[in-house]
């Protein structure tokens, strides 16, 4: 299976992701995006997209950015990640990109750049890296 | 309104709180608890709770136990956090307890401890340190 | 006074990089570079440079990305940074390269890429995100 | 050899450390002191301790933390810090407080708090959560 397929596949076994409406963009080596469409049900009290929102599709599109260039008999976790929400997250659609800064035999820098998409236009609202560690042999920790 | 009260009524626009399953837990000058229970919907491809959700509740905790220092009529918003992940989420019940490290004028410092609970049980999941933003007389931004 | 000569007459006050041995390199708005040169006065116990060194510069080169795009009468603080180490510091010249992400009338996101480098070559060592504060009208902070 | 005389002999290693002027304080299992005086070798441009000098003391309080509750063949590198400075670094002293948070096999969450003595009063300045990796069998890196 190639990676593209794996991480569909992984993907879709993420509950969160469904239940936030993110769907899988782009996918290349080294590089995946995820989005979803701001509505009241991801919001927090202003009616921003929630930061807990923008953490979950960035990490998650770093997390297989990481996974496009492993192996195919590891996982990957994430072990930590910062995120600077720099504009409101608000628009048509927010899109994450995330990418491999650094690959590594057991971590893996990874960073998403996240935007806001207006009649066209992408905007950034957030910057996350994060560090995936490489998981091997860990019973319950494939894809 | 004391602060309780208006951390409560902030909390209940949160769309993405209803959306988790998330609930408040204690409120004191200074601390916020929010918990949610793991199940498949807020879950990532392993089956733990999604990292992003973790975040979500982590940061929501962290934001009121923020605003509940400050005067009642200025905003917080979250500028930057960063989030380590020690151990998978799962147990009956997560429970993110957010406290303030150090108030100022224009940012506060806090933190939230993440536990997994487990037959009565704390187990360490997550620390979280973010930066809140004081935000006042901006339209959009109050509670 | 250019944002240039502001920047040197600024960094020639940080008593702390003198003691490092660092020096200014390229100066663009937006974009600050930091040099030093590895050395056992700088170490850590393994003879690679010390993250704190590291740090040091890489956060100077972002401080000054910034102000390079601040008003004359404004001065930056750091309220926070986050490193990645993704390499051991090991080289002939260590080069943090800093830029503005972001800038924000309060807050400027910035990001520093630092290099090791070796007969011409570039590799990555680390990766800071830092934020910086506009400090305007209080006194002993200026440039 | 016990883990304090180790911490001992690695620190006297630490060029950067003497170049600072740093000391190491208290030491016991899973906690370790690093104190630097205040003077203009080490200070930022508006006479402040650098963020830098700041980071090195934490970052090394943190890393010995680690150490000390690590095997005796084993060494430890730190993988990232992020760092929030929440008050001006002056005083008498300054002190970095490192701590094991959650030890792992490879990787290990440390978190030093650090802050600015006068008079006997303690002020917290900046607050440092690290993530330690243990290293084992690799060549130079032991203490």
């Amino acid at each position: 299976m190639d990676f593209a397929a794996r991480i569909r596949s992984s993907f879709a076994k993420q509950g969160l992701m469904t239940t936030l409406g993110a769907a899988l963009g782009e996918i290349s080596s080294g590089r995946v995006d995820v989005e979803l469409r701001p509505r009241p049900e991801i919001s927090q009290q202003h009616g921003f997209v929630h930061a807990g929102a923008i953490s979950a599709i960035a990490d998650t599109a770093a997390g297989y950015a990481a996974l496009s260039v492993m192996p195919a008999d590891v996982g990957v976790l994430t072990t930590e990640f910062k995120i600077n929400l720099v504009a409101p997250a608000i628009g048509e659609r927010i899109i994450a990109r995330g990418r491999v800064v650094k690959a590594g035999r057991t971590l893996t820098l990874t960073q998403s750049d996240v935007f806001a998409v207006n009649t066209g236009q992408e905007k950034l609202v957030a910057v996350l890296m994060a560090t995936m560690m490489t998981i091997e042999g860990r019973e319950g920790i494939s894809d």
